[in-house]
Formats: C-alpha cells, structure tokens, sequence
C-alpha cells in the first residue's frame, strides 16, 4: 500500500448525509484508523480566499461559468494542501461532498452541462479522483419534508419552487450513478437514520478489507 | 451582420506586438470603426479580484493548475462582462493576449499540457473564441536582446536562465500554429517596427474586409 482512501460522501439536501459523515469518521477513528474528515475549502487560505470571491455579495454580475471555474481552483488547492498529504500518509480521507455535487447542481441543475463541468474539475481533480463515493439517495419530496422538520416549520412557499430545483439535483445524481457506477454507490437513505447508518459501515468496511488496507 | 469581429494579438516577449496592438488600435478608429482594445482583467472587478488572489505574494503555496483555473475564471468574467457587449455592438475588439498566451506558457512551457489548458479554457471561452489572431513571431535571442535594449541594460545571467524558458514559450506558439492554422496567423516580427506593422495592417484589413463586415 502507497496512499490511503479518499471516500466522498454525497446527496441533495435532506438526506441526512453530513450526519452519516460524521458517525461512520467516529466509529473509523475508534477502530484505529487515521481519518481526515474533511469538507472543502476546509481551512485552506487560498481556497478560502477563492470561496470569499464566489461568495461576495457584491459579485451579483458573477457568470455562471466563472463562479464552476473558481470552485474547480479552490477545488484542486484543498485536494493539493490537505488531501493529498493525508492520502500519502495513508489515511482515510472523508469529505463532505465533492466532484459530483458540482456535477449535479451546476452541472446538470443549473444547466451547464454534466460533460462540460467534468471536464474542468478533471483537470482540478487530476489523479486524485474518488475511490469510492457514497451517494445517500432520497426523494426530493421527502428530503424537502426532513430539511422543514430539521427547521421546525411549515414547508413555506420558497421551499417549493425550490422543489422544482432539488428535483433537478435528484435527476443529476441518478445520471451520474449511471455515468460512474463503479464508483458510485447508491444508499437508500429514506429509511431511519440508524438503518442507513449501519448499511453504510458495512459498504465502507467491505471496500476497505476488499482493498486490503493495512493502513491502521 | 450580428456581431463584431474578435482578434487577438500573441507574442513572445520582445516581439514588439504591444506597440504594434496599439498602432493598430489608432488606425481602426482613424478609419472609423467601433474598437474595443483590451487586455485582461482590463478593469472588471471580479476578474481584477481574481488577479489580485493569482498575485497575492503570500500564496507561495498556490498549484500551478489552481493558477490556471483562476487564470481561466477571470478570463471567463472579463469576456462576459466587456468583450460580449462590444462584439453585441458590432465592433472590433482587439485583446493584447488571450487564450494562446495560456497555453504557450502555462500549457506548454510550464508542462501542465496544452491539450489540458485548452480544455478549461475552451470552458471558459465557450463560444467566443477569437476570429483571428495575429502571432508575432522572434526568435527567443532576438527577443531576449530587444528587451535588454529596451531596459537599456545588458544581457545578464537572470536573464540568460530565462532563455530557455522562452525558447519553450516560442516552441508551445508553433505547435499552436499548427494546432489552430485557420485562426493563427504568423507574422514575422524581426524585421523593422514600420514594416511588421505594415504587413500586419494588411492581413486585418483583408481579413476585415473578407468577412464583409458593415461595422463602421
């Protein structure tokens, strides 16, 4: 063995994929293994300061494709001053989303195109793509309900003409676990929290004894 | 008639093509067209912003890709926000520099791969790819020496180091020359200033004139 894992966790909003994140870093650090948790620009001063030009409010002539462009960089700075180290010192790298989030909210929700947005965060990602990437699945209906109860409120007006976006968000993911599927594993995440916690454990423990890590 | 014309002007250092850019900027509007003369980030702020996180001299740690990428985002912003609305006007924009100057330097003679920059530039670029570029062709000695005339200095040892460096530049703009023979005209800058200049007002009136353009 020469690196570690890089594991992405992904999903639209509602299905609960930050709290699975944050359970399966625990139970792998109580197993004795390294674990980077980790999510994007994740402390990195030049991917901050990229994030601060994305986000600064008085950028409202931001074009679509510049803004996919300046997250492909912050992209490849965290993966070159984080990942990377962690991946060579043979950790487990997990990170809160990552590549396909771009892919199915710019890339196919907002319309930029799936291949198109691919193609710069190929040159961001390098040979640094996923090795496994866990998609927690759940219908935007549903996640819209969870995101409200999560609030304490009533879903409201704005949160269904969102709906019509999550909806798109869901279509992307379901085009990219077609375009990725050896990558890819979808988890059907509409069941209780525990259920699809366990489920996970047991996909990400199979492909790491199945890569026979020695990396503990 | 729709839209303007795009053309780019590209060079090694030394080449001279800055005060020829400008000699034909003069003669346009002499001639009554609409001219836009340019030169990125020319001014746009979230472009301007971008350059000034590519030349903070605190990022020592910045990847070279991430540079490319913002290189490519800010590229992005200035021609959505200045080029676009001129060509919507119909007129003629030049751009000392576009996206030739990229893949010669960063693409080739940095060795992130031309093909590679040409990618998240075609990205950028989307379909506004330049019209016509005018090349500027010297050798990297003649060029090396035009600039220490021009500094009023002699050749020093930096400078020879930088030799080899342009020798790649100079090398990365013939395979362009090649790679993109229908856009990229070559012009040899060796010769006297009045001369190039000369020529290469010829190849953009025939040029002009052959894409029947009613822009004045």
């Amino acid at each position: 063995m020469k690196k570690g894992i890089f594991i992405t966790v992904e999903g639209p909003e509602g299905a609960g994929k930050t709290t699975i994140f944050r359970k399966l870093g625990e139970y792998l650090l109580e197993e004795g293994y390294q674990v980077l948790m980790t999510r994007e620009p994740g402390g990195i001063a030049i991917a901050e300061q990229i994030r601060e030009v994305i986000l600064d409010k008085e950028n409202t002539t931001m074009d679509a494709r510049t803004e996919a462009l300046l997250y492909a960089a912050a992209r490849r700075q965290h993966l070159v001053e984080k990942v990377k180290p962690a991946l060579e010192s043979r950790e487990i790298v997990l990170s809160d989303r990552f590549i396909d989030s771009s892919l199915a909210y710019q890339g196919y929700a907002r319309g930029l195109g799936i291949n198109e947005v691919l193609s710069i965060n190929q040159f961001a990602i390098g040979d640094m793509m996923p090795d496994l990437t866990l998609y927690f699945d759940i219908e935007p209906e549903i996640g819209l309900e969870r995101i409200s109860l999560h609030k304490g409120r009533e879903i409201n007006r704005l949160d269904l003409e969102k709906l019509e976006f999550h909806k798109k968000v869901h279509e992307g993911y379901h085009i990219l676990l077609n375009q990725f599927s050896e990558r890819i594993v979808k988890i059907d995440a509409s069941k209780a929290v525990e259920e699809v916690y366990n489920e996970t454990k047991t996909i990400l423990m199979n492909f790491i004894e199945s890569h026979s890590l020695q990396i503990k």
